[in-house]
């Protein structure tokens, strides 16, 4: 298979900084597209995955998988676009097509494991994926989504990850009009959670543990703010949501959440606390609630998110740096310090030494 | 209010035994039914109850809440029952009859907080209710259940609690034709699990921890049987089911079981652990699974469960034994030793020294 070199950012081993590389992308087959990369959202995962911490890293890691840019090639079979759209990818380059979530449109629980933008399985080149860390990526267009025009391009990289990791439960949980909703977390998917249930027509109430983040949550949407260290407030609220997006990847106590449902109530987990998080029984037997999780979203979901945020003028609030400043932007994400999503103008790609 | 006074089996502290005593019961006002109880079963949650292991136990306590028995009186507005009429009382005898779950047929799930059997309040008589271990009870006649005919009684005494504890969720998680559906923790609950979703057309696979209960399962109706101390069958059963109902009410690895369930499939507990379930993250997030309780069952739901019951010949494993031996049979039930219920014939409550 024809393959060409690009210019990357990536990482050799779990506690090296991110540098340049060259690594090689397949040159299109018939269903594929070329994207000359413009926008990279700088996801939690990407962090996780370069310094092994989930481990089953292959090196060199290339991370990035909020990646938003213009076709530059298209395959011979290609339909969906042509040289000079916007385009974007996500969490996913492959599935394996056949299974019954595959042809339900459910890829992101593919049977067999869907193949993910970075550190998956390139079944073209039987080496690891390489993500948007770079200049250019080759993808087969069923995983390869239409962008608004009218959106601001960088602001809207997140939505790759960060949009559709969210929009999916709201949407699978039929959050809308007449619904309250609860988002706990508010960060990179926590924001996007809350721009999104609002502008679905569902009353959003943030509980935080953050005095700080009140003015904040409001300004992103919300119709209350629970501070989750107030007793008063969180008994006053029991049994008032339909449903909880739970945003929180450090440990916390689920239960306390799980006390503001109403009968039938859902929360559901799309951060991904590292140990088994206790639930008493108690929390969910007396009124059926349920404790669940959600993972990204599929292709159709995806376009459906981008084309509501096209719609509704969504986008993350996000913070623009250039690729150089990736190491420094780690750690800063470490500690919290970024409203909401670092996005890198991969134009700075062009001009890092080699 | 006019009370009258009822031979029952009751006690006086949580270390006492049980021992007979009389209870007043009110004259039936005109929504009323007054049924002479023939059987009852005798549930954990009677033990439970009656040493106070749950707290809140007001004595004396009388428990009983799996009541079959024969109509002796009925108010002048009753209009589903006769005198003569078999009749069964369940875990609820009250509920508040206006908030939205009542309205809409939920009652177990009254957002008051329904009444129960024993050890409710009973706002007739501003008193604790008391259950099954009695002469007669009276009750309005909406939580009041119709009886088939053609059952054996006292084997329909476990259905009131047991029956309807397991039909709920199995009719909620919409277990029927083409679903693999587990069951977890063959006991009174289990037992009945087994049969209905059996009955209901589902393929059903009881996961044990005893190869003693293999057998037994599947006279029960299980089409297969998995032992869950085996890693090679438990991996092999990986991403078969599409719901899972849990018996255990001891602690037990809940994350062992939600890595059988397929996407979106969902665990249910329905007995109740003392201490908190830890929930690996990644048990849910993967493939959207839910970890979810449910609690008995309405009287919709419960009538549903008798009619059923009727046409299909389903009745619970029974022991029977006389409400002078109650007090042994709580040793055995406390050893595991009863396959699958105690009822209690209430025709020996009558020869009781007082």
């Amino acid at each position: 298979m024809n393959t060409f070199a690009v210019k990357a950012f990536g990482t050799a081993a779990p506690e090296a900084d991110l540098k340049p590389m060259h690594i090689e992308r397949r040159e299109v087959t018939s269903k594929d597209v070329e994207i000359e990369i413009l926008y990279c959202g700088v996801c939690h995962s990407d962090l996780h995955t370069a310094r092994n911490e989930w481990r089953g890293t292959i090196y060199p890691n290339v991370p990035g998988h909020e990646i938003v840019g213009r076709i530059t090639k298209v395959g011979d079979a290609v339909s969906k676009f042509k040289v000079g759209d916007l385009a974007a990818v996500g969490c996913m380059v492959d599935s394996c097509r056949e299974c019954e979530q595959c042809k339900n449109e459910s890829e992101q629980y593919c049977e067999e494991g869907n193949i993910q933008t970075y550190n998956g399985h390139d079944k073209h080149l039987n080496q690891q994926t390489f993500g948007g860390y770079s200049e250019r990526v080759v993808v087969d267009e069923h995983f390869v989504l239409r962008v608004p025009e009218n959106l601001d391009l960088a602001a809207t990289a997140p939505l790759l990850c960060a949009g559709v990791t969210t929009w999916s439960p709201l949407k699978h949980w039929e959050v809308g009009p007449g619904k309250r909703i609860g988002v706990v977390g508010i960060g990179g998917l926590g924001h996007m959670g809350v721009k999104l249930a609002k502008a679905m027509g569902a009353h959003v109430v943030v509980i935080t543990t953050s005095p700080s983040k009140v003015d904040d949550a409001k300004r992103l949407g919300a119709d209350e703010v629970i501070l989750s260290t107030d007793e008063a407030q969180m008994k006053a609220s029991a049994n008032t949501l339909h449903f909880i997006l739970d945003c929180v990847s450090a440990q916390h106590d689920v239960n306390a959440y799980l006390r503001l449902l109403k009968v039938d109530g859902t929360l559901a987990l799309v951060g991904a606390p590292e140990h088994p998080l206790p639930i008493a029984p108690f929390s969910l037997i007396p009124a059926r609630k349920n404790f669940a999780g959600s993972t990204i979203g599929s292709i159709k979901e995806t376009q459906e998110m981008l084309d509501f945020c096209g719609e509704h003028n969504i986008t993350a609030d996000i913070e623009l740096i250039n690729m150089q400043d990736i190491n420094t932007a780690y750690e800063r994400l470490l500690k919290g310090q970024v409203k909401y999503r670092f996005v890198i103008d991969m134009a700075s790609l062009k001009t890092a030494a080699n």
